[in-house]
């Protein structure tokens, strides 16, 4: 059995004071219900949990009715970082369930391609991420907005989401990072402490992460496309 | 005095076979004639060189006529890498210029607001590049394609053009280059050779460069929005 866990628990400071941007209206749906349809129409999926803050549960369920999502779901309290929230997922998941796919709530035109890719790979190596080769050139600096160091952009990938996973391997990652007690900016990163490797799976299909107000207009050009 | 020089010789081969990506026709147009429209347009802008393939200097020429460019400009013969092509549009500058901006023939939706700001920078510090911090995860990855190292995304930004330069900096950065017979992806690289400091300038606005497919549908939008 696999499931997703869908990190909807955040409160991107980026898109502005007061905005949840989880819910800003994008080609006629809120934005995780574009990204929620994604995972409910994968046929690689069999189960969601959807990781929310307090108080939202509702919200969410509401969702689900609003737009006739088919797929078994639940919906589960998310904790004070991104980590707590998925381990909180995991927690929470059918004890049958061998695959996890991680999904950032705030990226909604994931392909069913890149989730089943990053699943295979994750059943052959324990953990894959949806990844894009860097285009641009990258720079380092330090607090003063000058450039500190120049990086090889050809052995560079932007990583996305999914992130998957079998179920033992992100359970012994994580829990490696709250006993060390660290913070870490994504679930593959914690493989890194228990020296589990990562296969970077390549996507050729635009999956962009709302994080300014200015991804919103290439947001829903994408899923009006679609 | 103030020039632009735009990079149009290279090859795109990510584009696919044959394929000359700087003439697709973008929103009605080549996509260079929207990059080459933008330092028309610009007031900061004096003069105009066009840095092209042997071979293309009457299309270039034609472009000019057919979109009616105001700016004073001319068209130079390239080099066999992009720092080549930089280095012959240099030495064909005014001798007056003092300032010059560096542009990606393939980056067709550059701001006047950031011409201008890299400008004024490069006044100040010597050389400024336009840039985004990267919102996404880094990884560097080795030959198979698994991750080998997690980068610190805050320090880390994504480089565009223009790349504007005090004229004196960018000559010695680039005979350096020439120098020590290496190549350098970018300018502001050449500029590390010589001590130089490069300023990063934020850029809010999308400034994507057309390298795969996949971004001339942004790309089209981004131009038709304008």
């Amino acid at each position: 059995m696999t499931s997703a866990i869908i990190v909807a628990a955040g409160q991107g400071t980026r898109m502005g004071p007061g905005t949840d941007k989880l819910f800003l209206e994008v080609a006629g749906r809120p934005l995780v219900a574009h990204t929620w349809g994604r995972f409910d129409a994968a046929k690689c999926i069999d189960q969601i949990t959807m990781v929310v803050r307090d108080g939202m549960q509702t919200a969410f369920k509401d969702l689900a009715a609003t737009f006739h999502f088919q797929k078994p779901f639940q919906v589960v309290e998310g904790g004070e970082h991104r980590q707590d929230s998925v381990w909180n997922g995991l927690e929470a998941l059918p004890s049958n369930c061998q695959l996890v796919a991680i999904q950032d709530g705030a990226r909604p035109c994931t392909s069913e391609e890149i989730i089943t890719a990053t699943l295979q790979a994750a059943r052959l190596v324990g953990a894959a991420v949806a990844a894009r080769r860097l285009t641009d050139t990258i720079k380092e600096s330090d607090d003063s907005q000058l450039v500190s160091r120049h990086l090889d952009r050809t052995r560079l990938w932007s990583v996305q989401t999914p992130q998957s996973f079998r179920i033992e391997v992100i359970r012994q990652a994580l829990a490696a990072v709250r006993q060390k007690q660290i913070v870490v900016t994504d679930d593959t990163a914690a493989c890194e402490l228990i020296g589990q490797p990562v296969r970077l799976v390549e996507n050729s299909a635009p999956n962009p992460k709302a994080t300014l107000p200015a991804d919103l207009t290439y947001i829903e050009i994408l899923l009006r496309k679609a």
